[in-house]
């Protein structure tokens, strides 16, 4: 069994985790920390849990939950785990950040956009963990900077066709939607929900902190500069995210050829579903799973590209695909405590 | 391994039935029927089961069903259950109905309520599938008629306490709310979503056929005749379902007493957990599980007793507790498929 | 026309109060205060606002503020009305109260449920007004304690009743349930669109504060002790309150009979609407309006009473009473500004 | 009094015309029709409306309906009108149609996307009612086609910037996401509560009818062939429409000339809104309102345009439009019956 322990585990990232992680068979969940509620059993924090999950919510001691784990999961704000991550990986843990601080290659972008990297040697050796992508990093990877939601959702559709050379990269629009639980546990007027419900609207337009994130890895794929125009939106839902990205094809490609070169690229890989027309993505659809359902249309008078992808922001998009890259990194089958059945509503 | 198959799966209480025993580690699932989608991938039907459950959706042939299962669970309208019945349990298999078909004693009472039955005898030895109950019975049982979602998060609370004789039961009142997926599937425009969004309402106001079944196990249960008041009422959300009950104390009780008396009438059982004052039931508290969740306060003014219990409709109401029969049927643990981990939100 | 003023104007019931007030025919509204958004824009902090309401929120300064109105409305937690209304009313002002600080004839029991009563003379001439039930006390008042949302609910259709003895006054329970905006503007967990969705709970069980406040109401109305049991419940939408009440009958009254008593009552009273059978009442019917719904069966095997009663807990609950007040007190139509058109969905 | 009547009055948009039309200082609503509901008053099939609207519903018969009308609102499916309008016309009165059947000058471009056109002489004098854009001919018409919701949030905002020239035509997405009742009274899967709640998706991806019609419009205006990129989307809410338009910037504009031009072009006119940077448009903002809230961002690395638009789908999108044409081809105040206060939430 591998014990595994997660720092910040009452937002709806670590609770998620809680989640998955009390419910796979080849883990033991050994400490759970949280600065609010330490002392507080989980199941008290979260009464869902009560009698399910047997924890109690501890104050971080770094040394004294490493003593306890293997592996080490962040479910903070970041700019704080870059300061604890140095400790645990010296103490020789395996790490998986949900956080953007070792989400970036270029430490400059980083710097850029949220603020100075204190632990610059460290994030040499993290690896971004796109599970689909780059399974073979993360398989040596002792530091894992997990990918935002967004970015998640908008990736993976986009990857094998910019390989392919078969959309212009200067074309790519992505239009996303959230779910509310994507903005966190934290209380604001954003997440009340007499402002929420019937509420629909974009945020943070051409100016959230998951586009250069975004940019750097279809940069990286595609051999050349991509730098696409994105803009998120919140639904009034709790769970789900749909991103609808436009991009103009390279050639006269049919909807086949676009569908089979993303098929061909995740053939094998269990949490990518190539939906068909008459039942397009949905976040209803991937609630509570660690799928990423894609569906394909093409508006043939402009030569337009249209992906659709669904997943649910906190599991594939957050707490699933970190489990997903422990799973790859100690070489269990990567859907192991990830195959729940899905509700049907 | 047992086999198991589903006749109507593709309602919501039948693709609930799908979700279960397809993650249950002691069942096969090895057919599912439905007269409106006969021949499609159950996944066509419900996308979110795409690439997780396998099977076709088939017309109904009992005697070929028969020959692959070994318990058959029927998710469909009263009246069609006890058509069937008699065929499959003639040809040796256990049967779980969820109808109201096989849950009266009293056949009566039943035909009073519904219409004529067709199957008397074999619902003389139909047992009623309220687990936490009738375990010893289950056990035994070869037709089991699954308790209603109403009568299931009424009886559970009441029955401990009227079993004591700690409370009047000419003073009962059940104030229940339930989700929208308690209607079922079936298209209509009390379930349209621009009908429920912003709806609270009463319907089938002391005029709900769950009524006669509580009064007959009440009245079982406490040894002298019980009629409740039951209103139920609609909620705008999917899942879920709360009933406030109210009755005179008997005696001076304290809360503890009441809490106790049920605490111990269920020790040991796993589904039913009792909530503390600061944390009363909720329905987002066991969304997706089969708990059933209780809160006990008194108003000392008019020393009467206030119990909520809260349970999901589709699971501990339906689909979870006809699985739970199943468990004990076969002498298997009860919770085996239903200890599923909840979701934080 | 009438110079009205609103003393926290920001909340949600008091922007409702700019709503109905800003369409209001015989109303100027010359000054909204909001501690928060002093200086801005009311259009700034409502969007929904821009371009129809032209004020700028104000800092509360009562001189100046009581210059350029004819009445005040306040709109702010209880406690601190009591220490403003004493010099508002001495500048000659009428004022419309929607805390709690001017709502209890026993001063004592105020102070029992909230804290002690700096403004007991003024208090003394202070009327509770329930409009339906207190018109003539309202015409010459020059303080309003305008009801609380559940009382509101609760007390139009009972006393009624109990004027006439058709119930007995010791076996009432309301069972209530709000929308979300009840609880205000102010960001809480308990608020968070993703503790709310899918959720469906009980608090404050049978120890709210409305429930000293709906106690002496109904005790003065029926001419002796009355002490309801009250379980206030959450539901996961915007606006709109139902109340389930019940009661035994003292008779063999039919449902014609209750029906009729509660109807003649209300004869030629706008706002109180007698709901048939087939359409009993549903908070989507009142969204947005100032309506009292009332709905009525019996429980014929108990002889028990259920009344169903439902109303905008903004309006007819809090800003709408408030007007309809301020309509009586000013001998004006009671429902002028308050004849908005209920949209259909 | 201008005296008016509905066709088809109990599907959402036409009892969201009598909400309006009721409430109209100008207007006697004097005849409903509804097959489903004919002979039932329209406070029995909309109980929001009881006590408030006095009608009862009508069988369609044109020669009766028109002798007590000046003008004749149709809320009809497309197809339908196309049959009655020439009778309607023929009697000498105006109509407001809010189907398809008059919305197209180019009667092929109709016929290829909808069926053969039956009325096609009244069609050219019919003249297309996007308010702002189309007010002098709109003042002289008989038969309004009243635009679509879609093309009512995508026109506005593109309209003065394709005057201009500050777009680049073949760079046009918009990606839309409206609310439920925009899919219609009449049941169906689709829009039932459980698979709506927490639901997300495209849907008629690059081929809904309303393309062909924004196109004709575009194309019109700018002069030059103009064919947009348009996917719809369905959102877990009741009312509401936003859409997300993209596109290139011919030259290098900044935001403030791009607001100016738009801002500019509807100086005056009340029912557009233009938003600021730090307050997007909100379907909240607009809900139950005949406003079009617009906001203006710029992707500068990308030299992309964003513009945000958002409408009450019923209202600004069907019958409030519906009415401002009414307004405008009887020269009173284009906002009569239509400044609604709107609601803080």
């Amino acid at each position: 069994m591998i014990r595994a322990g997660i720092i910040g585990a009452t937002g709806y990232a670590g609770a998620e985790l809680v989640r998955i992680l009390a419910g796979h068979p080849g883990v033991e969940l050994t400490a759970v920390t949280s600065r609010r509620y330490a002392g507080k059993p989980f199941g008290e924090v979260f009464p869902a849990m009560a009698g399910v999950v047997d924890l109690v919510c501890e104050e971080l001691d770094i040394a004294g939950l490493c003593g306890r784990t293997d592996v080490v999961f962040l479910a903070l704000p970041h700019k704080i785990p870059m300061a604890l991550v140095p400790e645990i990986a010296g103490l020789g843990k395996k790490v998986v950040d949900l956080s953007a601080d070792f989400r970036f290659s270029d430490i400059g972008l980083y710097e850029q956009h949220y603020q100075a990297h204190t632990a610059k040697e460290l994030n040499k050796d993290a690896v971004y963990g796109l599970c689909e992508i780059y399974r073979e990093k993360i398989r040596k990877a002792v530091i894992i900077g997990n990918p935002g939601c967004y970015p998640t959702s908008i990736l993976l559709p986009l990857i094998p066709l910019l390989k392919k050379g078969l959309i212009n990269p200067d074309t790519i629009i992505s239009d996303s939607k959230s779910g509310v639980s994507g903005a966190g546990r934290s209380v604001s007027l954003t997440t009340h929900f007499c402002e929420v419900n019937e509420s629909y609207r974009a945020y943070k337009i051409a100016a959230h902190r998951h586009n250069p994130e975004i940019n750097e890895v279809l940069t990286r794929e595609a051999g050349s500069p991509v730098h696409i125009t994105f803009v998120p939106h919140l639904v009034p839902m709790t769970r789900g995210m749909l991103t609808t990205t436009y991009a103009s094809l390279n050639k006269d490609a049919k909807e086949t050829d676009i569908r089979n070169c993303i098929a061909d690229y995740y053939a094998g890989r269990y949490f990518v579903r190539m939906r068909p027309d008459e039942n397009p993505p949905d976040t209803l659809h991937v609630r509570g799973t660690n799928f990423c359902d894609i569906g394909v249309r093409i508006d043939r008078h402009n030569n337009r590209l249209i992906l659709i992808s669904a997943i649910d922001n906190l599991v594939k998009g957050a707490a699933g695909q970190a489990v997903q890259n422990m799973n790859i990194m100690y070489g269990l089958d990567e859907a192991a405590g990830l195959d729940i059945v899905p509700c049907p509503v």
